[in-house]
């Protein structure tokens, strides 16, 4: 396995890096039979991804003893931007918006965060390596061609770039219930804003490192809002400021 | 069945309702063995679900010669609402929202939707009884609640409704490319807000019907945003023009 590729397994995983087109080479358990296997043979071969026959120990090997289901794909990684580079291309500017999120689970609300981030000018996203949805076939779908403009930069630890964030002039923001009104939040200069994950909000430990929390008011009944409808109305509201 | 009793079929679905506590009984195929049916009994047994046995040809019948793939699971309907009874309820008003969802076909954008719709105090959603998504278990988990409190109506034909919502004063509004910038949108009064499907956005037909189109600016490459995302960022600018 070169370095500039990854590994995807499971039934469900794997159709769909076949339907996006990113598989370049198929493994399928040998004694496995029956109409999963027929359906994703068929996937490959319209694709026309070269499919091998591999031992199931193999397969646990190759995904270290990972639920692979007896399907297992090699995709194209996905080139993610180094911190350095990117502070380093965004050094001398006035202002810049970078979007951290928060150990996110859901491959769609990735991408259309990612959608919402082109299309309003977001610098970056900032997103951890651990307990965190990657840039998967899901949400290359769902983000309709974005994440081929809009950098992402994969961390270790998001608590230690938030750090390296202020000392490089930015004012980090996060969202709650009790916060600054979206509508008077004061957006211009150097940002990066929160998104904190669908079940539990902003992890404790980042809410440490929050200059000022923005609220989204809610009228009715909902305690909170999908994690890429809050992220994106608060990217409207950052180019809105902009003007 | 009775008529406060949908059906819904094929593995997916019945998986995901039962997942959601929403099926009242289960029919499974006679004939069927293997590790969907036993994942699928055992899920219906924590669930408290009675599961009976049918022949293939009973299964087609009920659904219709549907893909029901052996499993038919009947669930509790969505209670919609009339839309004489909410033009109605919304008799004498100086301002009401209504919103339009014109052939969505994504059970997460209409559940985030709704959500939106809820803390925004949108007053109801209407949805086209044919070529939509409906109030499906994927649809009501991704709302988070908020269908127990946001009327839904299903019509027939979504034309003859805006042209009912025109006589009782409402100003229909739709997105495209080329409208008035969101920000300066007078969306006070009575509105209903179109929001197309997510592949082709807003039906010709229902194009003609519009009063005013309104844009989100975008400065990216994407094309367009994801509908859940639109409509909320359209949902919050309505809010907003109320104070």
């Amino acid at each position: 396995m070169t370095t500039d590729s990854d590994i995807i397994y499971g039934l469900h995983a794997v159709r769909e890096a076949l339907e996006a087109g990113t598989v370049n080479r198929l493994l399928i358990q040998k004694d496995l039979r029956g109409k999963n296997v027929d359906d994703i043979k068929s996937l490959a071969q319209k694709q026309a991804v070269k499919v091998d026959w591999a031992e199931k120990t193999t397969l646990s090997n190759l995904t270290e003893a990972g639920v692979h289901q007896g399907f297992v794909a090699y995709v194209a990684a996905f080139a993610y931007e180094k911190l350095e580079s990117l502070l380093s291309n965004l050094t001398g500017r006035e202002t810049a918006t970078i979007l951290i999120l928060d150990e996110l689970s859901d491959p769609h609300n990735l991408g259309a965060i990612a959608r919402t981030a082109d299309a309003t000018g977001v610098d970056a996203l900032i997103i951890p390596k651990h307990r965190s949805v990657g840039i998967t076939p899901a949400a290359v779908k769902a983000s309709t061609g974005a994440f081929e403009h809009v950098p992402v930069v994969r961390v270790i630890n998001l608590a230690q770039t938030l750090e390296t964030l202020k000392t490089q002039g930015f004012w980090i923001f996060g969202t709650d219930m009790t916060g600054t009104p979206y509508t008077t939040w004061n957006s211009t200069g150097k940002i990066a804003l929160i998104i904190g994950s669908e079940g539990r909000g902003i992890s404790q430990g980042l809410k440490k490192q929050v200059d000022e929390m923005i609220t989204l008011p809610m009228v009715g009944h909902v305690q909170s809002l999908n994690a890429s409808v809050a992220a994106s109305i608060l990217m409207y509201k950052i180019l809105e400021n902009k003007k």
